[in-house]
């Protein structure tokens, strides 16, 4: 059995190198979106032309990285999206309902701050998780049946 | 032609009342999730029994929810989704990749501030507008063919 | 908001009575299987044709009884499965799982002693209750947005 | 021709080794959920934390076993589902109803006793059989077209 | 419960009278296909312009019957397939593998000597009768369950 | 049986009127694009607000239009689409291929000059007519298995 | 491009061999029925157990032989069907419905006596040929763009 | 990531080969359409045997490429649409409504003379390029990160 997984969300911290680098040895597949900010913000106007207008700049960027994450989300068996401390993160959590609706196994990573404004999102997923050694943990689990310690 | 359509998102101001007194007299079958907030946080132990830890509290109720926004989504031929001013609102840009997984078509409704936060949600949309007004213009010419004014 | 409602399992006690006694007045459209047990372990070979071996005149059975169930669960929005005290109830279960494969909202109604047995069921559920009045307050607030009290 | 088969319910006997076993040399690649019970029950609070409740212990684990589940039923083009002597086995006809759902061809193993009991899920079957022996004769006759003897 | 049962096959007797007949009283919608052979013959040419080949004038008419037979399959609960004594009847055979493809609830109706040749398509069948008379008494059954007698 | 049928593409001849008219009596409905030229063009930019750039003026409109055309196509048993003599019309290819794909019966009304430009959306149609009076007539033998003459 | 290719139907004369030499060297995938006659029709009793009646005798073998069928034609990019001189065929012209439903391209394979009988059949397909080397043909210009001759 | 993409539409220059050649060591899978203008429009009367009637001639061959161009278009992640200067180009439309049917990622590449006449196009699309370089600019920065220059 061979899981791909997909990793959505938060990208001002290391934790998809942290999962990626906990599931050594695994038979995991990852993908993710484009996690440089600026070229993420850009890449519609770069390509395909500049636009006067900052909606229809940031339309263009957004338009060509769906290309990235709805064949991320449509391959993927697991989709993990990790909610940060900060920003409003609305594409983290439009990620996670897009994949919900196509029956995605869901695994939800944020602190406790942030428990009660996302039990929504929680509340379709089949795991949430604090770190993410946690997910590497249940990864783990799901392919070779093996618990922490 | 009867149009079947989804008030989700914000509910601290009365935009959903809005459009559905702007649309009266044109076909059209209005749901909504609960938007009577205590309620909606406490159904779930009101209805299934206490909990001591706050977040199987927030997550019975948010599963009691999710049937009547499932039912809601699914039946809708369109889903209108209002970002307001406060709040993460995460439940809404949820609803919103929960409603494009499944091609319904999406408007989008909110202010100038939350353009840049909202590309991603805004570009799996039909329609971005700022006010109610426009969403029931865009009821009325997709059911009449008439534009305002 | 119109729900159509599946109560499958349990067919000993009158909880199905309850629950639509109790819905009266809600824009609920109920459908049971056929609950006459008798007729529903007789119905392949009455209708058919007698069965010398006991497997086939129960498997004609169980394929008659399949037309009313799919149409049943295929037509719901919410499927209500109940497992009582007694037997082994493999079809209630078969239910809750072609349902969950469906994407209908799960409803599962047991007393505690099932607990351990059921919890790969009940984690496929949007509610899990005990009583059969808990199901009705479910509808209620589904439908109305009320809680009880 | 490679046949993906899911081996799924009764864990306290041998009876998916004999099945591995009898198959080798066939092209079939075999998926099973995690059978060490021990493992299975704790998963979720091993793993995301410790729960005061039993019932959400056991909601816990269930959940994350389900991402392995469905896993190996959606990948499958075959489900054999073994119903032991003993147990209540739910989760087993929950995956009989799930594959069923989905369109999965379904073989079902159990023994005489079962017979009524089991006749909605055997009615969903494409083979009811007794012996592990039966299932490799069924996986070699389907990929090869040999008949045993 | 309403059920709509589509009738396909043979259309030399009156067998969907006697069905159409029969279940009088009972909630069902029934659709059929053209059954005046000349114009199910000739629909193609009179409507759309001769042809000089038969194939292309058999192929105008089976398309334009095939507008009919789509949304009469599509449509259905349930479809009930009538091979007679005479003719291939390959549409009907046809109609039977388009109806289990989509999953609907299939009965056959034949007499007993086409068993071994229909194997296949009785393989794929919740019901398979002899007479007209009891797809009556499944219908009333499924929909009020009561038995015949 | 009630056909629900889409007239998609040529705007400027009075076919779609020919059609309804000719169909009157039979249990048809009939739904079709907003066939005003201009509030069609401009229905974005009227609504939402005003663009600096054609495209995105445009861009505006063909996705408001999208709202009633995806409406339209869904609910559909039958698609008309009609190319006229003039323009690229565009649009109505894309409809009828974007019917194609949800498997909805086809029906193509054009000229004789446009056979061969038009052997790819022709090959998807279940009929290819000349004359809106030919559609009427196929709806007709379709509801009621009357041939014309 | 790799073509996956199921040669469904009569199994009294080399066709499939023919097609598949003539297919040497073309990246296409090969799938069939089992073909040896006896072990087709024993294949049931032969494993599960005898049956006093021919009519589960024969409903044993059909389901076993099910599994290997619904594997070959849902992996299937091309579903080729072939009618041969003799029989009721049946479960040929099943198989070409159920891979219609599907959305399978049909190429199917009868001689000119049956054209009118199977006017259905060959009316939801993309080619119907008459010899098996005209589907080597078909499957060459498909993968390599080359024309016979 | 491996991307599989379909290059639909106009056969007249050289813009697949731009691409292809462009995106060489990307991990990129391409498919086209057979692109030999004579052998498309030759290919069902060379394979199946000539017509009399230009209509059934054209019918033939288009149906036969219908084989390859549905597999391209299913088995694709990105379908690119070119429309050229000339022509009707209306099987270029179909197959992007096709594609957006199917919820592929879709790029259009056109000159901005088209604008207006594939506003509808566009407005399906997550890219609008004028130059085939722009293509693979977007391919490897969906598959890379980079962006050009």
């Amino acid at each position: 059995m061979t899981l791909t997984v997909y990793l959505s969300g938060e990208i001002h911290t290391d934790w998809r190198d942290q999962i990626i680098d906990g599931a050594k040895g695994l038979d995991v597949q990852f993908n993710s979106p484009v996690t440089d900010h600026a070229a993420s913000d850009d890449c519609g106007v770069k390509i395909l032309g500049a636009e006067d207008q900052k909606y229809w700049h940031d339309h263009k960027g957004a338009m060509v990285n769906a290309i990235r994450t709805r064949k991320g989300i449509t391959d993927a068996d697991v989709v993990v999206v990790r909610f940060g401390e900060k920003y409003k993160q609305w594409n983290a959590a439009f990620d996670a309902g897009y994949a919900a609706a196509l029956g995605k196994s869901l695994i939800i990573l944020h602190g406790p701050d942030h428990q009660h404004a996302l039990k929504e999102v929680d509340a379709a997923a089949l795991a949430v998780a604090e770190h993410p050694a946690q997910v590497v943990d249940i990864l783990r689990y799901v392919l070779m049946g093996k618990l922490p310690g």
